[in-house]
């Protein structure tokens, strides 16, 4: 049996004590270690399970997933993934592979950044498609991610921004003279991230105010209309280690995000939609001064009473 | 500090670690018993915990809160939830009061159906909006939750629709004569959700054909385009006791579904949306007979290669 295994949010106690029995008596146990990680990481996790954890990469779980599955027809393995393990795409390919080497699998659900970012008190109904927001480079400054928020938004909805996690990296030159050479792993802070959507709420306001449009038409929703998808004053959550003791959570304007440090990774941003009066009194738990600005100006539509 | 405790989907075993040691040192421990259950029930948990729980109604979480709340700020005191804790709205609004009374609070999140349904291969951000799907009566037959499949369906996206559960209700007399007797606890089944759905598509489908239309203008996105929302060969997903050891997983057209019996409860039910091919791989593994017949045929325009 393959077993999928969501280690939860936190810390090595946030696994389920269904999976801390699995792990027991699993003949090999890998560790996932690139959508998303834990404090403490492997070493931690190995002291409190008592035995050693196999690290798999994204190229073990990619492309060498034979080796994962080797023998688990007969006996059992499992693959730890922190949060819930069919959240990232990649583990959806491994089931499917179990299933044609003729593996069953189970998984073990836990708690997900999804679901868990309910924790600000907006209502998870209420959030329209996640959105991924990769670091930017000099070359490569894709913005698709606002396309959705502005989707998002014109239907009232929130949207949970994912930020970008790059563990095992190479550079572009590595990479093209093959080295196995890897960059320190890298998490985008929520400030990172508000700025690069200020950064795009300025280029497209600079767009309109000139003769020429800077985007073609109907390229995205939002983009087009009187009325921008989001600005500076656009209420936003940051939200870092969500689930840990030292989780943070902070309603701010964007603005205000970006220059906002929330500490150690990981980081998510929420770009609020239409919120309902109960959504604004849990916000205010975790606002900033003069966060809610942007309610009762520029977004008071926004404010259903 | 006031304690709220996800339990989890499949049985008492699917909490935390770090859940079973907070609830071994508060002083009282509730059991929120009716946005969702677990197999088992009160007694299970009791004999997992070897401590006695204080079950908690509807009543009890938004009109006594207080009760709950009581020495919370001096001692430990839990409320647990099947799922996570913060997947229903009344939960945040024990957090509010709990804010308000000045006393902290912790939540230890866990796996919800929302990420969950991940299991059956669709990818969690391809899902729109969430539904919910109410028991229809004699008199009382909302559409709602059609009106949002067809949003989510106009956009591409996949719906989790949660079907109706009834703890504890009074019928409309005994209410009226304030008498608390309660309903026999009835949850509703992927079945009957496929049903109610097939009547709106037929209802919908007679009043196009007729001259005049059954509803006004621009009443709901999806019911007034050339194309319907969904017919009774799209694609849809039951599924039933997400997480459990005898969970189910059904692949089939919304007319299959109608007639499927997935046993016991809890079920909830996928409308997809536009499928990558990953997925239309995953949802094979769990496909009755022709069930992506939709897909060659009148949904063909949803399979993207």
């Amino acid at each position: 049996m393959l077993y999928l295994i969501g280690l939860g949010l936190g810390d090595v106690k946030d696994i389920t004590v269904k999976g801390v029995e699995v792990i027991r008596r699993c003949s090999r146990v890998y560790l996932e270690s690139y959508t998303s990680v834990l404090p403490g990481g492997l070493e931690a996790l190995e002291r409190f399970h008592g035995r050693p954890l196999i690290p798999a990469d994204r190229e073990t779980v990619e492309q060498h997933a034979d080796e994962i599955l080797r023998g688990a027809d007969t006996a059992d393995v499992a693959l730890l993934v922190a949060g819930d393990p069919l959240g990232a795409t990649t583990h959806g390919d491994l089931v499917l592979r179990a299933a044609r080497a003729g593996v069953p699998h189970r998984v073990l659900h836990n708690a997900s950044i999804l679901t868990a970012v309910g924790c600000c008190g907006l209502q998870l109904y209420a959030f329209g498609e996640t959105a991924s927001v990769p670091f930017w480079t000099d070359g490569w400054r894709p913005e698709s991610f606002y396309g959705r928020i502005a989707r998002n938004r014109a239907a009232g909805l929130h949207t949970l921004c994912l930020l970008d996690i790059q563990v095992k990296e190479q550079s572009a030159e590595d990479m093209m003279a093959a080295r196995k050479v890897f960059q320190p792993p890298r998490f985008m802070s929520v400030a990172q991230a508000a700025q690069q959507l200020l950064e795009i709420v300025a280029s497209r306001r600079v767009g309109k105010k000139g003769k020429e449009p800077m985007r073609g038409k109907g390229e995205e929703p939002g983009g087009e209309g009187e009325e921008p998808a989001l600005t500076e004053d656009t209420v936003c959550v940051g939200l870092a280690r969500v689930g840990a003791d030292d989780q943070r959570v902070v309603t701010a304007t964007l603005k205000q995000l970006a220059s906002c440090d929330l500490g150690a990774p990981l980081h998510s941003l929420i770009v609020t939609g239409r919120l309902h009066p109960l959504e604004v009194d849990m916000l205010r738990l975790s606002a900033v001064p003069d966060a809610l600005i942007g309610l009762r100006m520029a977004d008071s539509s926004t404010y259903t009473s």
